[in-house]
């Protein structure tokens, strides 16, 4: 196979693992059930009890809790080559809902598949272990983000993260990448109002720094964005594999 | 073995995956470098490049990030049975700190061992992955918790899940538990102040709910905590093991 060929998920993978062709194959027989889902409706909800995970091939989804009194939490968005609900695999409820951003393709993935694929190459399973540190070290970024991050530094780091994680899978660079979120998805993942959001990102954007508009967020000061929102890439592990 | 002589984290895994004697011998194979770090000093720093995770035995660790401006996020504690940075190993540089809350012990695992193990016993590496999956579902949790939930809430929900997370390793009950955690540390795990810290714990107390005194957290109303704090325990996947 060449790299164009590559799944988004062996994509990612391959950043941590360089992964055998028979390893490659036996991460290829897991994207067999092919789903589509449409935007807006959820795949999965809060408390359901799931037996499938899903990996992400094309789309954005947003995982999110809601709270007793209707306020929502965005807790991440996952991009192509990103696990949907890979924890309610193993936590057996799902501790919140996926709801596809646009229409989305995706290909679900047997528990039982999963863990016949880890018996017959645990190298995989490595790999596996290291894609969920790492969605697990985004989380941690978007609680520092949340507890102590001020508004501009919040929304610049969010925005430089989803940058890194699209350029691994190839849709993205420092030039930027379409983004099909609004005003409403930033608020509710930073904790801002929409009415904050949006002056935030007019001063972004006045200050030379970013445009975001018609679904495309431009990195205009790639540099003085890092600088804004103090932002080192070293959770998100994109420097090649350390598993040869 | 009796139950008794496993150590802490075989008895979280056992929650997980019924382990065979074979597999509790690999995992027993793991806990042979002993360590003692003493209270207030990190164990791994921020930015560290580490070639090694620990289990920890007994005590009580925090970790967490400082900012740029010096203020602390604290994303979570461990407790007996949990890794220390077991994403430091797999993310090749640390994305944050340790720090023992009190003198503690804990075992050194080297990546090489890990990975041989999740060779040898691959339901292993499935019972660690678990382990991860559930770490993470607690920051997203802490997340909501700073994004969302109002200061009783969100402090009666901290003190839930960490008795729900000592019950598992035996170390607290329905009850309460031993606590050396300050009001700095609450402060900047929920994102309050010391003094804000101060009133809610008073009003908790004062609605008969809790009581934090002298190193003890003591539930006088359980029900009443969890409904104050909207608390559903199912993140935690406590129920017994999925995997036989």
């Amino acid at each position: 196979m060449t790299s164009a060929e590559y799944s988004p998920l062996a994509r990612k993978l391959l950043a941590f693992v360089a992964l055998s062709e028979v390893e490659l194959a036996v991460l290829k027989r897991l994207h067999q059930r092919r789903r589509s889902f449409v935007a807006g409706r959820d795949m999965v909800h809060q408390g359901q009890s799931a037996q499938a995970a899903y990996v992400l091939s094309s789309g954005w989804v947003c995982s999110y809790k809601l709270q007793a009194d209707g306020s929502r939490q965005i807790v991440d968005f996952q991009v192509p080559g990103d696990f949907l609900g890979l924890r309610s695999v193993l936590l057996r409820t799902s501790d919140h809902s996926f709801e596809p951003i646009v229409d989305i393709e995706a290909v679900e993935v047997l528990t039982a598949d999963l863990l016949d694929a880890f018996a017959q190459t645990p190298r995989l399973a490595t790999a596996v272990l290291w894609a969920a540190s790492r969605d697990e070290a985004m989380v941690v970024e978007h609680l520092v983000g949340v507890g102590r991050r001020d508004a501009d530094a919040r929304m610049a780091h969010f925005l430089l993260e989803l940058g890194s994680r699209l350029a691994l899978v190839g849709v993205g660079s420092r030039n930027g990448f379409n983004c099909p979120l609004t005003q409403y998805h930033l608020a509710d993942t930073l904790g801002l109002s929409a009415v904050h959001v949006n002056r935030v990102l007019r001063q972004l954007r006045e200050h030379g720094l970013l445009t975001f508009r018609d679904g495309r967020v431009t990195f205009h000061d790639y540099g003085g964005l890092v600088d804004l929102a103090d932002f080192d890439p070293a959770y998100l592990d994109q420097t090649g594999p350390l598993l040869k």
